[in-house]
């Protein structure tokens, strides 16, 4: 049976787009998430294992392998904005929760999304997210310090 | 005794910038990398180890601290390119070679740069760095093949 997936209403600003990325990701939903994206040959999507998928075929692919093992219990947490007219940046650290033998974790990745404004609306061109390193880590704040 | 640094000439492209950045890490000048990136509080830089530095002075503070142990021997290689009239995507891998007591070894870096034009030329806003797997791993292709 074919699934009929609705076409997604013209997401309105870059938060619209990302709010459905990760509800995507939560719901581990192929099809909406890649509805997401700018057109085809220029979308790019580095994973967290260094995996750099290039191209819409290829970014497909990528989360199928993700989804089949499960949908990704994934929270966008700090989030920070730079937007020009067109062209929208986004650093986001994502909290994803896991259940292990040791009972639910919790670890972070440092992701940066670059959204592009479309005929459609806003979408996604770029998802570049890379282990965060542990919770608590060194970090340099926006005011040049170490926070331990 | 104070160090002069001649003012950089405007960039005339992000491929400029983009050489520019790596001969700085090559060479662990700190002022000369520092003078390619955009104005201020907008920019940001995410390392492999997973520290985001958000602003002028702490992405300054992180490339202190990884010059303190030298300069970094890398070359990108496949670097891959969008261009949009204000602002340029690159993706690379860059390649970094280390001495080990095991003799010369390479690592690889899956990066993201995002360059903006500004009344002073090309300048980088956004260097997303993250650990690229071993050589030879998996990788999702433009064709959506996944290549052993």
């Amino acid at each position: 049976m074919t699934r009929l997936v609705p076409p997604p209403a013209p997401a309105d600003s870059p938060d619209d787009v990302e709010a459905a990325f990760y509800r995507a990701m939560q719901q581990g939903d192929l099809d909406q998430l890649m509805a997401l994206w700018a057109d085809e040959d220029e979308i790019a999507c580095i994973h967290p294992g260094g995996i750099r998928a290039l191209g819409a075929q290829a970014v497909r692919a990528s989360f199928e392998s993700i989804f089949a093992v499960g949908s990704v219990d994934v929270r966008p947490e700090s989030v920070r904005r730079l937007l020009s007219q067109a062209v929208a940046v986004h650093h986001v650290v994502e909290r994803i929760q896991g259940i292990t033998p040791e009972g639910p974790q919790a670890a972070y990745v440092v992701a940066t999304n670059v959204y592009v404004r479309t005929p459609l609306g806003w979408r996604m061109l770029v998802h570049h997210a890379s282990p965060g390193g542990e919770i608590g880590s060194p970090d340099f704040s926006e005011s040049g310090m170490m926070l331990h």
